[in-house]
């Protein structure tokens, strides 16, 4: 079992990737069955994100997303909105991308997230959903949205 | 639903996958539940792969692996030796990559397999397999074994 990081929301979790790394390349483990952070699987895709681009804010009303970043690097931000939540109102920033951030973050749903390219180069965050994508069972708002107490800065 | 192309191979199948490209980056499916590939969800992982590296052959016994490039070029070879195939000694080439060959490739089991970095970059092959990775349930033999009729070449 690799390290488990704490987080400073409330269900998010985030834990450390294997990489088998050697001179052709590279194994790179992100999510599977049997591991303690999988439910159910509804769809896996990627987002490129080019450098300096954010992509936000997003929320889920039911779906859980298990997101890695195994190219580039991402920085992911969470915000608490949730009345019922012991975290309500706190932002997570967490970094994203190999080799010393290689990991995976569950963020349950009614949580607010958002992610930016920070790499020179376009990066890639694998997105592992337990439902497969449903536009009913999402809702967005702009990266400059007031009520999201979070500025995203060109990188 | 996108196109699905013919293989060389009894059981192979390649199918176009969506890439909804914008000058922010890019959403690119893989594998959705409800897609009729889906079989059962075991394992998400990637294989980083180097500039002209090989890395074959593989067999697995029960597993089937669902395959596709989100970032580099991938040469896939495919070689089928099963006695009750129709297809019996038939070798299947497909190029991976974006943007012309975003596509997933469903290899079923009891097929040899192998790939090749072909990008200028190291190239990421995604592979969403049905069973968890479990060492005795494949097999492996080198790029070079004979019993294999492919001739990997440099890039």
């Amino acid at each position: 079992m690799l390290a488990e990081q704490p987080s400073a929301i409330q269900g998010v979790r985030i834990v450390e990737l294997k990489q088998i790394v050697d001179e052709r390349g590279a194994v790179l483990h992100m999510l599977r069955r049997d591991s303690d952070l999988f439910t159910s699987f509804g769809e896996i895709y990627f987002s490129q994100v080019n450098q300096g681009v954010v992509k936000a804010w997003k929320r889920h009303r039911q779906a859980t997303q298990h997101l890695a970043a195994p190219v580039g690097r991402v920085r992911l931000v969470i915000y608490d909105d949730r009345d019922d939540s012991s975290t309500k109102g706190h932002v997570e920033e967490i970094v994203l991308g190999r080799p010393d951030h290689y990991k995976l973050v569950r963020v349950p749903p009614r949580l607010w997230y958002g992610f930016q390219g920070i790499a020179d180069q376009p990066s890639l965050l694998a997105n592992c959903t337990d439902l497969a994508h449903d536009p009913n069972e999402s809702e967005a708002v702009s990266p400059a949205d007031n009520r999201i107490p979070f500025q995203w800065q060109a990188v």
